[in-house]
């Protein structure tokens, strides 16, 4: 680049920050990053925000990038598919993918985030500064306003160029609505459902009490619980449920006796494995679920959102922080292409990236409304059976939507969208009129015909999407 | 009601607010209405504000209900189509339906505005209060602070209930989204494109410079112009322009030269009727333009939202105004209904209301991309073709997106979004395959055949994506 502006100040040392942090650093420039919290290597700051969180394809993309790959998969706990525990305690594997390599993994937040801002730190170039709160942001001058939360100070910071990486609740982002200086397109949506974090102690020898390599999910339509491993033994578990809706729901589940009874009907085999849900559900928060989208992203080129602050999504794809981390991998190519100014280079960044973040927004949605009401539908589970049948005997000529958001990380979210919803709506409506089905036989209905039909059906489909110009 | 509460608080005296009070009078309610700008009977308040709009079947249908249909109609004039201007000058007619009772009017938002409020203020349980401009809502405890334009007074209104009517900027919104005491999902999104009035003044003796009963359409591709006709003899003109993009854009326009130089290329005809462009041009604002959407619209029983409050949209499919006086249609039926409370009220009134508001803001949106890239289309114009002939030929078997958006006020607009494009779909794919064609025969294309043909895909188009559950 052509400008000479090399100080960069980063906003928030998350997940995505410390990411962005470390490989500025390894491009030469000066980078002071200033964090709201404590240093989590030093202090436990997990409570409320999600413990564990599935690692992949995209995400592991990014952490080659920097070079810390076999770092961070020593972190890892490989999850081979989702175990589903009905309402009697039985439980099915039922594998992600139908291609053996093709897991995620669950890895500790804290652990990831500490290791990133370890690896940032050994870089010269590199200042992080815990326990500063951004208040706001001055994008037309690039300063941005702190407050230290010990001595309660408030200070002004100057960059070059200031990138904010501060999640959801972004500052910067608040400055620019609250700015009014451009037309700011802004949205939060919320669910009609919030979380709350409960775990699943070790056994007292340190064993996993149930199996390690899977998430477990308990799917009841209109709510769920899932487990995630942790390598001390424990689950971090996740009940996500309706705040004011149904038999049972946060609102009004403010009794031990109302929790135990919602748990013995609903989740008896995790029960038995939670002596400790009660203290954990009245001492955890309940957080809602929100999806933030904005644009544009960055201002001239003083100032650019990145990670959650510029797309929030919720976590029904797995995808939030592999999502941030490829921003990381996406920013860099376009450094890389050396434009003649930041501000250049952040348009530039914005138009091949927001229309990606846009789609694995809608695509969590999507997953939220399927997990609730497709579950129990039996077409829906044939059509992943048929997949399933489809990845493992035709490797590299099928892939579901799942696999092609989770795993294909050099196919673009937009392009996986549009792909996989099109593959859903050829295989149901297929199946639908009969013209497939989950009984094969050896002429007619065969896997390599199945899959023939299908490729055959979801090229019309994208071509009568294409012809009423409907993407 | 069982509830006795009857102290109903409106704020803003605007096109849905006037209406909202005369309903509620008529229902007998006590009703204040407090609006920040003076009565815009005894002063010109236009400048800035769209100044005519087009009234179709929806908004006549609540003129019906509060009985003031004819005395509206005499404000009206009939526009029976566009008026296509191409480059050179040359004009076409394009009318907006095949049946001959369909068209769509203009009317000055003033002089609708102020009969409205002349007819809301012949009742007795009804005050309004001008220059009193909303500062923000307590919506805990059913308060609005209000401050006096002139003497700057601050005050506090106590009610029942308040009905915030108070468009796309609403004071109470706001108090909702700041409040953060509930989960309020809101978005805010702007086009690229802005908007700017003119206008064509009458000729001397009074008379119309051109032809009356037509929205007067200059489409360009990227931008356009539009003209409705306003009882005086004179139009009111709108440009659409992207602020940034393109040879000419709001942001480059910024000397006489340049605006007589884009003129000339692009309207030159247009120009010849408007001596007075650069002094409007100059002194009229250039205006965003904007979606919003929110959620929940109420809280508890104490306040709600409606019309551009609840759902501003931007202007091309003529719907605005429409939709907002459709909203006091849907409003009275639930208050028909006579639920237990204002809080049921308001729910079932949500519940019922919201998909179609949202619908028509996204078809909204369509329309404008459709008149951006689809006007120069040769498949997009053989449709509208096909589809002016199915609708005079088969006037009560076939009814256009547009017509069922605009003249069909039975059927919701979330049907009339779905129904109407999956015939576009239908049409264009129909065409795209040669299945049918423009060129009409005795035999095997004749217009009976494509009408059964439109319909079969339509339905099979709708079946799949219901299979698909993609609705």
């Amino acid at each position: 680049m052509k400008e000479t502006k090399q100080n960069i100040l980063i906003i928030g040392a998350g997940l995505c920050g410390s990411l962005l942090a470390l490989r500025l650093a390894q491009r030469g420039y000066k980078v002071n990053v200033f964090e709201m919290r404590p240093d989590l290597r030093k202090v436990d700051i997990s409570a409320g925000r999600s413990i564990n969180l599935a690692l992949s394809n995209r995400g592991i993309k990014a952490m080659k990038l920097v070079g810390i790959e076999d770092k961070v998969k020593a972190l890892c706990i490989p999850m081979h598919g989702r175990m589903i525990h009905d309402k009697t305690g039985n439980t099915h594997l039922s594998n992600y993918s139908g291609r053996e390599h093709e897991y995620i993994n669950s890895i500790s937040r804290g652990e990831l985030n500490g290791l990133l801002l370890t690896e940032a730190e050994k870089h010269k170039n590199v200042s992080i500064y815990f326990n500063k709160k951004c208040k706001s942001v001055d994008f037309e001058n690039t300063t941005a306003l702190f407050q230290d939360y010990k001595t309660k100070d408030k200070f002004v910071e100057d960059a070059d160029v200031i990138i904010a990486t501060d999640g959801a609740g972004s500052a910067m982002r608040k400055s620019y609505y609250l700015g009014k200086k451009f037309l700011f397109s802004f949205s939060q949506d919320y669910l009609t459902h919030g979380y709350k974090e409960l775990s699943i102690h070790p056994k007292e020898n340190g064993d996993y009490k149930t199996y390690k390599n899977a998430l477990h999910i308990w799917p009841r339509g209109s709510f769920m619980l899932i487990a995630l491993p942790n390598l001390d033994g424990s689950f971090t578990v996740t009940l996500f449920l309706s705040y004011d809706e149904g038999e049972y729901h946060f609102n009004n589940l403010t009794t031990e006796e109302a929790v135990l009874k919602f748990f013995q009907k609903e989740f008896p085999d995790a029960l038995a494995l939670m002596p400790n849900l009660i203290d954990d559900f009245f001492k955890n928060p309940t957080s809602p679920l929100g999806t933030v989208k904005c644009s544009p992203w960055h201002y001239k080129g003083n100032t650019l959102l990145m990670g959650d602050a510029a797309h929030a999504i919720v976590p029904f794809y797995g995808q939030g922080m592999n999502a941030s981390f490829e921003d990381v991998v996406e920013f860099d190519k376009i450094l890389e292409k050396n434009l003649e100014s930041w501000e250049a280079t952040f348009k530039a960044y914005q138009k091949t990236r927001k229309k990606d973040t846009d789609a694995i927004a809608d695509l969590a949605i999507d997953n939220f409304h399927e997990m609730k009401s497709h579950t129990a539908n039996p077409v829906f589970q044939k059509k992943r059976k048929l997949e399933m049948l489809l990845e493992k005997h035709f490797p590299d000529e099928y892939a579901s939507k799942y696999a092609l958001v989770t795993f294909n990380e050099d196919i673009r979210y937009h392009e996986a969208m549009l792909k996989g919803r099109a593959q859903d709506k050829a295989i149901l409506n297929l199946l639908s009129d009969g013209i497939i089905s989950t009984k094969l036989d050896k002429t007619k209905n065969n896997l390599k015909t199945i899959l023939d039909k299908v490729k055959q059906e979801t090229e019309a489909i994208l071509e009568d999407d294409r012809i009423a110009d409907l993407h």
